[in-house]
This record gives structure tokens, C-alpha cells and sequence, in this order.
């Protein structure tokens, strides 16, 4: 099954199943967040009727999760283009709920970074809360997945040593469009693509992550509780802009969409930030 | 003024100000969280009778903050400690609400973990609600300051050259017990120490902070919108465990007291975690 979280035509927050090219609204079930559990988004009652997709005012899939846990160097190619040794643990980093934004929304440039750059990501949904999760137990845990786009400030990610200043920009990160259930897909055999302005920049399959998402399930578990709605990026593939010769970033007008085979296409555009 | 964040005699959050010895619980301010103001939090009134502060269930001053953004390196003894170099820009990195304990509760010590290390450090909540503060700006933004303990697995924090996984254990690091109004204290001139078992392992002052709080509040707020609530450690002096020859750690059935003039004693023991 396939979940969007939107906004209702009367402005108020809603979950959906989608069905081929309509959005069937979940009844009892307003939000993705830490009150969800796999059962209840499946057995959950939709309206019959339903509204068009297209067209949709779409949230982030989960709009405010309680963590967003991110992970960097977890795909060889992108590890050799920055340079950096093979990690034996997952490199961790923050965002935060205030960091993402939905599918069509317009990717912030600020204009105190001139160096935003793009990077495709699989995301999972956690649906279940727990601590201490062990491998065999973590697609217990698992909602469902997303595609992300880990919007980087490079700029501000090496300021220092520590990469979060780079990573938690307000309204930088798409998440979307829709959650897939685990029953859909195999997370571990999905064509993952990104694309700017229709040229393809990475290219790359999530069998070669080298943290596989029952292991990060597992790795993270262990030091923090993870809760329904808490959300994980399982890091990109070589070819981000930063590392390419000439270097490319983000610029106003610019069109992103991220692939993920047996999920879709997460599109958004880039806006220059005006500040008052 | 001092408040308190408690739990009541019937089991629900309560913020009481402090006077003397007793805590009078405000009406219709439940939980200092993102609907506070500065305005709310003075002006609430107070119940007359109050109840003694000592053996109050005391909870984190701020019980679940939309964001903890900790900061490293910023007393030049603890950098030269770590023979590092002095940062030119805050080194940020994350705790989640998760990860805090009140005064008076126990410190965590996972059996994961062999290095577990104390961390003195003035803590500032924000009140009002804002991005790219100025420094002139950033005052009007402090709800008011608190005591934590940024306690850290020192041999997560250095599995790779993220900090997070060492940083943000749950259950790990105390905040409180009190949170003073800006009013009462002045951020920049403040004695601060830390005792292990009654030994003194930290003392320094926060006029020796090389970013200073209106200086962390606009970085911040330069990437991410803060919000009432939102909690920054400011970092922690020289003295710490791991710093130390011979190197001294957290063990079950210490004492830590992290004492900062003009705010209190943030006092936690260490309890070795049982995991099933």
C-alpha cells in the first residue's frame, strides 16, 4: 500500500492511501507521528470516494518526526569520490522536522550558502517503538519507506569538523511523495537515480549499502529509542555536485528529482530565499 | 525568578516557581515547551499555598524540547585539553529530548559503553521564537538558563569523526534542576564547576565562552528556526574524564554535581543500566 500526508481541501492535516491516480483519506488517522503503528495505517477505514493526487497540497510524509537520523558515506562510490576511508560504524548526523519539506514544495537556497548541493537517498519510516533492536527484529520496526533528498550546505557542513550546520537547514530536505508499505518492496533491491534539470547525476542500486537498513535499525536502536514517525536517511551514491570537476550546485530554477524504483519520484524545485 | 518542571502529586506536568524552599504551581502553564513566551512564563500566576521543592518529582526544565543543539570546543581549556584547534565557527552537534534526565535522577551507564564521561555546562532555553537573530537581537530570545551535564560515551563519540552516536544516548544527560530568569543573572559572568564524589574535576567561568550565548543564539538561528523550548549546551571547560591521566570514568553509585553560581547544583547519580 501507498500513503500521502497532505493537506485536506479545508487546510487541516490528513493521511491517505493512494489508489492509482486518487488519494483515498484515512479515517481516525490524521498524522504520521509517534501514535501510528503498521496495523493501524493498514486497517485504517479510507473514504470511498477519494480526490485526485495530482493536484494535492503534499506534506512532508511524516511532517514533524520526532528524529531524523541521517547517514553519510554508506555507498563505496560516494565514499571514494570524497576520499574518506570505508567506515566500520555508520557515519551518523542530524536534521530536524524543520528541515523538510514535500514533494513539489521549492528546495530554500539561502542566500548565506553558495554551495547547496543534492544528494538521493532512501528514507524508512520507523512504525514501532523500540530500544535495542536486533537485526532479525529491525522489519518488525519499519513503517515504510521514501525517498529523500539530503539537501547539503557544503559550505557550512565543513566549517568544522562536525557536519550539522550543513545538514539542518530549515525547509533544505524533500521527503516524499508517498510512504510504501514493506509488503511492496524489497528496500534492498531498489534502482535509486538522481536527476537535475532532466541530466542524470547519480545513478546507483540500494544493494550496495554498506549499513543495510536492518543493521542502522539496529546501530541507532542502541543509543536512542526509536520512535513511530522517527525518520532514516540511509545515505547517497557518488555523484553529488560538490565532488564533481567542474563542481555543481543548486541555483534558482533548478529541477531535482530524486528515483526510487517501486516508490517514485520525489520532484522539487529550487528557489532562491528572499529575506526580508 | 526560578521555575521548576515537576510532576505532580496526581502524576501530571506541572511549572512551579521557585521560592525559598517551596514551589507554587502555575495556572495554565503546564509544560514549558513550544507555546511558552517569556511574558507567559512571569506573568502566570502562581498557587499561594505551594509544596515543599525537596522530594518534588522533578522532570528535565524543559521535559521534551523540540530541539538540543549542543555545542563543542568553547573554553580554550577544554580544547587545548583535546589538542585541537580553536574553532572558528561553533562546532555544533545534536542530543535529543530522549536523551535528558532531571536533577536528581540517575545518570544511565549502558553496558555498551566502558568510557562513559562527565561534562559541565551552562544551558540556555530560548522563549520567543525566531531565525537569523542578531546578537544585539538574541537576548530578547532566552526564556532563561539552566545547569546540564553533557555526559558522553567517549568511545561512541569516537567509532567515527560524527560525534552523534556518542552524544545522544537516551536517559544520559541531567538538565536543571532550576531555570532562571534572564533577569536574575548575568550568562557571561557565572562560576562554573563539577564534582565527582565531591572532588572538584572542572572549574572555570562562563566569561571565558569563546562563542558567547548571543553569538551561539544567531549561528543557530541561522540555520534553523529556534523555537520556545529549544534547548543550546553551551560546552563544557577543561578537566574531563578522558582528558585526564589516568583517565577517570562514570561508574555505577557516583555522585556528579555541576554547580553554576547563581543557578544551582545539578546533582545525579550513576546507576550501571540493566538490560533484560
Amino acid at each position: 500500500m501507498q500513503f500521502v500526508s497532505y493537506l485536506d481541501a479545508d487546510g487541516s492535516e490528513a493521511v491517505g492511501r493512494v489508489e492509482g491516480t486518487r488519494v483515498h483519506r484515512l479515517r481516525g488517522l490524521d498524522r504520521i507521528d509517534a501514535t501510528v503503528t503498521p496495523e493501524r495505517l493498514r486497517d485504517a477505514e479510507a473514504d470511498p470516494a477519494g480526490v485526485d493526487l495530482d493536484g494535492l497540497a503534499l506534506l512532508p510524509v511524516v511532517p514533524r518526526p520526532g528524529k531524523v537520523l541521517c547517514v553519510g558515506l554508506n555507498y563505496r562510490s560516494h565514499i571514494d569520490e570524497t576520499g574518506r576511508e570505508l567506515p566500520t560504524y555508520p557515519v551518523w548526523f542530524p536534521k530536524y522536522a524543520s528541515s523538510l519539506i514535500a514533494h513539489g514544495e521549492a528546495i530554500t537556497l539561502p542566500p548565506e550558502s553558495a554551495q547547496v548541493d543534492y544528494e538521493a537517498e532512501l528514507a524508512v519510516v520507523i512504525g514501532r517503538s523500540g530500544r535495542r533492536i536486533t537485526r532479525d527484529q529491525a522489519p518488525d520496526h519499519v513503517l515504510g519507506y521514501t525517498v529523500a533528498n539530503d539537501v547539503t550546505m557544503r559550505d557550512f557542513q565543513y566549517k568544522t569538523h562536525q557536519w550539522m550546520q550543513g545538514k539542518a537547514w530549515d525547509r533544505s530536505t524533500p521527503l516524499g511523495p508517498v510512504l510504501v508499505t514493506p509488503d511492496e518492496i524489497d528496500p534492498a533491491d531498489l534502482d535509486i537515480a538522481l536527476r537535475l534539470n532532466g541530466r542524470e547525476m547519480q545513478s546507483s542500486h540500494t544493494s550496495l549499502l554498506i549499513f543495510d537498513i536492518p543493521e542502522l535499525i539496529s546501530v541507532a536502536s542502541r543509543f536512542a529509542r526509536l520512535e513511530p514517525g522517527d525518520v532514516i536517511l540511509t545515505g547517497t551514491p557518488g555523484g553529488v555536485g560538490f565532488r564533481r570537476d567542474p563542481q555543481v550546485f543548486l541555483a534558482d530554477g533548478d529541477v531535482v528529482e530524486v528515483e526510487i524504483g517501486g516508490i517514485g519520484v520525489l520532484r522539487n524545485t529550487v528557489r532562491a530565499e528572499v529575506v526580508a
